[in-house]
């Protein structure tokens, strides 16, 4: 079961170093951004209404990589396609940001579907059923 | 001579800290690129071209001040109005921030027009005719 | 009732931008925390700690303004001297931050105490006396 | 040839998300800060001194890769223990982030040296002797 979703991301002044090119730690925040728009997009809902709506506490990362194979800099418009797979109780989502149809940096993301114990402890769970059909 | 642009910014879930609003200084990195959109929407090109066409080494910030007035959370889809009015070597752009028409934070900032003397140090310098006829 | 801490803060690559020096929203991520050590360092508790331990859901910002005056640029170490005034549910905290001995950027801003209600909103809160007494 | 450097990062409020934990793209800002001190401690001298003295224009990232573990939160007084190994023009960074002695996230990078072509260009440049024997 595989899901795509794509969105056009602008660089911006403050997302720049010295270097005058994207500071890599702020691919990760557009990177975050996307996979809350994912979700957004196949449940019809914002990260803000799933926490009200679904059993849900967060989806935090287990793990990351990334690759930076060409720099961005501000006034890029990119293009970030994001590709989401399950599992039982956690996904990959895998993000490919691209500036005029090449490829600038490619992410792989893993991540828990949580919720809180009794004690408010964040603990993975199986993601739920109507979350995935969503996705199908 | 007051020149407006307004634009449409979604606060992300890594723009809010655990209180669960945006964290307030992201409100600063939100005006600093509407500041950036608002140039680029009157001289049509982007901040990046400007350095490399015009007399230009960037508009740093004198003073800025800024009201909270309601707090905003992730998911929001805020409006940003930006209107600029200028001095001989410096400017002030106002930004109004709102919710579905509420007004939720307000900044104003004075930036001045820099050029890199022969040292390389920023210094003020009028702000060349060719832009303010843009604005007019 | 006046309160003064200082601290010391290494300015990083990654808070500067193109053109070498501090993008200005950072000074006001130092600012935050800069305030949150205050109140450390007078209640002897970290922030994490005041929400278990006081009547206390956050300090959020009503308004503040900051006037920059030399930039700064990654590797200053900058001295931050902080100093609170309270009023009865509202404090103000004026940040002076220099580099060898000149002042750089100052900043005002006026913060109000809240305590959620029952509908888990944000509402100002008298400052609780045992927190006054720790600055007196 | 192995080097390692250790330092304390406090969490800071501005770096956790509604979740109430570090947004995960702040790991990746302490990590690109411990290897910049890495290499002050080294050399002698900050990252600034490096772009005035060295043949050295940046050394932006190839790759990364983390995992999380642990979460961390604001308060938290966290030790950062980067160990950096060097190819010919790249080099990895290791950085383990714990706290109270246990791991909370493990983080690897590959960065290039790199001087600026004729043309501004960032192109990779082996790493100088002079560097390399600041390791030894």
């Amino acid at each position: 079961m595989k899901f795509t979703n794509t969105r056009t991301v602008r660089i911006e002044w403050g997302d720049c170093d010295p270097a005058g090119i994207i500071f890599y730690p702020r691919y990760f925040h557009i990177f975050d951004a996307s996979t809350a728009l994912l979700f957004e997009t196949a449940l019809g809902m914002s990260k803000f209404e799933m926490f009200k709506t679904l059993p849900f506490s967060g989806f935090p990362l287990v793990r990351t990589q990334a690759r930076f194979l060409r720099p961005t800099r501000f006034g890029d418009e990119v293009r970030v396609e994001s590709t989401i797979s399950f599992g039982r109780s956690s996904f990959d989502v895998t993000h490919r940001l691209s500036l005029k149809g090449e490829l600038c940096a490619e992410g792989n993301e893993k991540r828990v579907w949580t919720l809180r114990d009794a004690h408010g402890k964040l603990k993975s769970h199986p993601v739920p059923n109507a979350v995935l059909q969503k996705f199908a």
